[in-house]
């Protein structure tokens, strides 16, 4: 039996009245009932990365997540940044909110962080650390065999749902929103960290209530060559396309921070899935763009036609895990050039 | 209709078999479905504090709370505080997160703190602010007639209850404690600011996951000479030698932060109407108190003694609300004695 709370619904729900959706989608579940969960990611950035660096960095946190009370699951992920840089992280999951809040006291992370942001030998270090209530949050995969992110966590279930199809479904899927109209009432902020001369900044963001962090991700380790290729060769450059359109308008779309990943393998290289970190302003500036721009349109004509023409054949996962974020959330960075995940709207406490 | 949610039990309730309360309680519920709420206490210090600078403060911080997306209630109070301050505070509670947040940020507030804090003529400012979900929080009254607290917000109600008269019954009115042991797994801190001297500190406190807050209040203004005299001769320096306790115990009860307060009216008179606002390291902390200590024995035996002599007749109203806060509250201090609320466990960000 998952885990399932509905609230008596006082705000109106997208879902088209007789809609069913017309590809079968799934969610992830909770096998037993529970409260909240934190999620954080641990990032080091260079210009260039040396492969020393980058596994002195792995090393280290691996270490750290090691202690007690550490997370029931791990990625590792890469990035080249718009700024050149690469970035490499580790995504870790918890399944509790206590567990993550002690961990992070008693494993020595923050004198960690502080110690080797500061003394990195010019490298950066990132912490995008975030908790979410059970009815905060909400996922979608199109496939049920495939266990990533969120649902590599034990104690979940990959289960088909029928909220999905529509646009608005997310929201749907935000056991919150029925209660909640997830508004960010605040303006979308201009870039406006300064970043101190002569001295390594250390820049504090807290995150507005309601921020939304999406984690979307595409996996074809296990595709054949046909769908392989199209992958690669069609719906690949169409996302890119997407994510540039976000990453190169933060103002007009509210999309302030975004990450195009690739895994690695335990040998650090890297493997047939990507995934997109971004994080929105609010859930408002995320399906405005979902819902009406050419970019994703296009994207989401393509994911369609796809699924129709393979059915149960479809080789290529696609998901995401979205977040909406409460009051209280606060990224960090030390060291890292300006235009870092949230970093150019926080302040630096280093000065 | 009010608002009800409820998890399907996996941590045992405290109730035992076939309990039935002696005496009527009464709860604050909700009129409509509600994710959240917010609260914030915002104080002023002063030794002494004189009349005008605690005029001036309160007409700032009112002026500051009649912004758009202020607070929907409010009250102010007075303590003496253990180190021989007087501190005034006003206490504001929002129906909304999203209210505060979006108050906090565009009140002017933020400024105005930090540049009153720093230029204040030697007084200390503090603000202790929270968020909490509708399912980490409680609340008992002794009647039903007396709104005070979360009861003045609009959309609420007090209504009778029966999950009271035991010991644990608070932790049962929580509804999350349902899935979730409510623990904070961290050692009781040891006090650990270090104030930069020659300069204003400016210190932040990140309230570890699962810190407990509880207001407990007294109101008597409608209480005839006989129950008045009770309640001043009998039953308020029991209070008072249990609050001693707590305060004088910090590490051992773990109750960190501990202030006795009266209200306030119009005039800055004092009503007979006092609460205690204090801070616990964990609901575990504030329970092994409760059920053991001799202090809150007679405090809890003279309450019921008085309620069962009086019956419906009884004129001193007695009430609390609690708050198990999630991991993200953050508590300042700007010019403060380093005993000032929470202020000793946390980091001075001025240096």
């Amino acid at each position: 039996m998952a885990f399932e709370v509905a609230y008596p619904r006082i705000v109106k729900g997208r879902r088209p009245e007789g809609h069913t959706p017309r590809a079968p989608r799934y969610r992830l579940t909770w096998d037993q009932p529970t409260g909240g969960f934190a999620c954080a990611y641990f990032g080091v950035q260079g210009k260039p990365l040396g492969q020393a660096d980058e596994s002195d960095f792995l090393q280290a946190i691996t270490e750290l997540l090691g202690q007690v009370n550490g997370p029931q699951a791990t990625e590792v992920m890469r990035c080249l940044d718009g700024a050149g840089y690469q970035n490499t992280m580790v995504v870790a999951y918890w399944s509790t909110i206590t567990g993550f809040a002690t961990w992070q006291e008693t494993s020595g992370f923050r004198s960690w962080f502080d110690r080797s942001g500061s003394d990195g030998g010019g490298l950066g270090l990132w912490f995008e650390p975030f908790v979410s209530h059970f009815d905060r949050h909400e996922t979608i995969y199109s496939e049920p065999h495939y266990n990533v992110g969120l649902a590599n966590l034990p104690g979940t279930s990959i289960r088909s749902m029928t909220i999905n199809g529509y646009f608005g479904a997310a929201r749907d899927r935000v056991v919150l929103s029925a209660i909640d109209p997830l508004e960010n009432l605040l303006e979308v902020p201009d870039p406006r960290v300064t970043l101190s001369h002569g001295s390594v900044a250390h820049v504090r963001v807290a995150l507005p209530h309601n921020t939304t962090l999406l984690r979307s991700g595409q996996f074809w380790e296990d595709a054949g060559p046909e769908q392989r290729d199209d992958y690669i060769e069609t719906m690949k450059p169409k996302l890119e396309r997407g994510m540039d359109h976000l990453a190169q308008n933060p103002t007009d779309t509210g999309c302030l921070s975004l990450r195009m990943t690739v895994n690695l393998d335990d040998d650090g290289q890297e493997r047939a899935e990507t995934s997109t970190v971004a994080v929105f302003h609010s859930l408002d500036h995320l399906e405005k763009w979902a819902a009406s721009h050419k970019t994703h349109l296009d994207i989401y004509n393509h994911a369609i036609k796809m699924n129709r023409h393979y059915g149960a054949d479809r080789e290529v996962v696609t998901w995401h895990e979205l977040f909406v974020l409460q009051y209280g959330a606060v990224f960090e960075y030390i060291n890292c050039h300006s235009q870092t995940g949230m970093m150019s709207y926080g302040r630096d406490i280093s000065v």
